[in-house]
């Protein structure tokens, strides 16, 4: 590790430093999503959205703000986009004619419990919304803000984005992918929306161009680090722990990083990528990086 | 009616109006539509989008930025916004768990030739490419127009816009909808998508604010009428006119204008919802209302 101990936010620390954030969030979300929206598809919005997850890139948003100082306002909506994208990608994953899943965070999945029509609207208009909160008619956000948010989030969760790597994560069931492709098909998968929830965090501030291309390669790296770190729980975990199924990747005969490179391997892997994350910080010379360093190592040290 | 026949475009001159504009959106959309895309992905969006549709959104776009004399490149992107929108919602519409169709536009529906998982993949990247489209990183439109375009396309197209109509019409199989219901759930399905088309036209230009109401009033005349249109083709049209499956709504046992009001009470309902738009448009007191009332009358008097 590159990142003197000092410097690591303990547990405790990331705990107060989040609480407050997280309930920021949860009550934002609980006001704008499937309010108004029509017979079931609200209950189906909220039931994917609300009371589930780590929240984990709101939790980059609100660091990668913090690191530039920037506007709070636009960090919470942003924080709430990149959620929606995220929750809406899941309940699409799980339909039958994707991953067919009928277990997430511990409860059954939306179509399960909504139907697939109800599932797939519900999908659809949370990405909708997602645009819809970065764009306030009436808020002090910089409409130069809000047009470059909604442009991260659109690539972010698009063809060349998250949408794209489950093209090709759909296409390589059964196939026997290296490491570059491997690594190729994260990157856009999870990565994206990982690395651009860093990405619009830092765009609620100003930044210069050095800086936000060591916060790119904090965030890739993060993204990164947390698909091996997923595919190690995905044979080390058991379903309760996960909330959702475990072991679901080696039934479906789909190549993983511990498929690749061993349980050990991508352990490794795991922890090389925390050092290159820490190390883009380091390098980014932003004065406040200690939320950004400390879910760094949140993402690696997770049991779920 | 209350336009003067003076004012009515002929078929002729609205076809020498809208050549040079439709060459324009199909060009953008083939440059920008799935290009980059990894694997079958970026030919599925190709496939939903090229070659193929009215192009009506589009249209209502550029006849409302010609009304408000707004900027020709970020109509040119709202055009092909709206028309991602309206492409992924067909996308979607066709799955199984939704109308389980098999011919639009006369060829295969998307999922019939790509399998559903991408058919899904695909609506959900052009949903994204939709926004991306309106938020250019260096382009001369004016971020407040990029985040206004965005906001309302949002909007058209979220759980209180389109997919919350799709989600009224999935819950009104075999419910007897009075009237009052059915155009609610109309204004939302299709108006929605088509009034935001006006309103992003404007959007494209400076208007003041009772000349946006009457457009706004225009916009949902004309949506309805669309709708009630398309009810009255379902049953008097053939499939092959129409490139998609006659007669389906009345088989489904879905709720339409006809079975409510008879095939003559939709014609008058279509002829009354024209005389609102054009009324509407004299109303706005805007110029150049030539094309917008146009694209009304063929609304009206289309025959696919």
């Amino acid at each position: 590790m590159t990142a003197p101990d000092a410097l690591r936010w303990d547990a405790q620390r990331l705990g107060a430093w989040s609480e407050p954030l997280l309930a920021r969030v949860e009550a934002a979300l609980s006001q704008w999503v499937g309010v108004d929206a029509p017979v079931l598809l609200g209950d189906a919005m909220r039931y994917a959205v609300l009371d589930g997850g780590k929240r984990l890139r709101p939790l980059l948003v609100f660091a990668a703000c913090e690191s530039v100082d920037g506007q709070a306002e636009a960090a919470l909506r942003a924080a709430c986009a990149v959620e929606l994208i995220h929750a809406y990608s899941l309940v699409h994953d799980d339909l039958p004619c994707m991953d067919n899943d009928v277990l997430r965070r511990g409860k059954p999945t939306v179509h399960v419990k909504f139907g697939e029509a109800d599932a797939l609207l519900a999908g659809d208009a949370l990405q909708a919304l997602a645009f819809e909160l970065l764009t306030p008619e009436r808020e002090g956000i910089a409409p130069a803000v809000q047009a470059h948010l909604c442009r991260l989030l659109a690539r972010a969760a698009g063809s060349q984005g998250m949408a794209g790597g489950q093209a090709i994560d759909l296409a390589s069931v059964g196939v026997a992918l290296d490491e570059a492709r491997l690594r190729e098909m994260h990157r856009l998968k999870t990565g994206a929306l990982l690395q651009g929830s860093v990405e619009m965090g830092a765009a609620c501030g100003s930044i210069d161009a050095q800086a936000l291309d060591a916060l790119r390669a904090y965030g890739s790296a993060v993204g990164l680090a947390f698909q091996v770190v997923d595919d190690i729980l995905d044979v080390t975990a058991d379903s309760q722990t996960l909330g959702k199924t475990a072991g679901k990747d080696a039934a479906s005969d789909k190549p993983t990083y511990v498929s690749l490179l061993g349980l050990d391997g991508a352990r490794a892997q795991a922890r090389a990528l925390l050092a290159q994350a820490l190390e883009a910080l380091d390098r980014s010379e932003l004065a406040d990086t200690g939320a950004l360093r400390a879910l760094a190592y949140m993402v690696v040290d997770r049991d779920r």
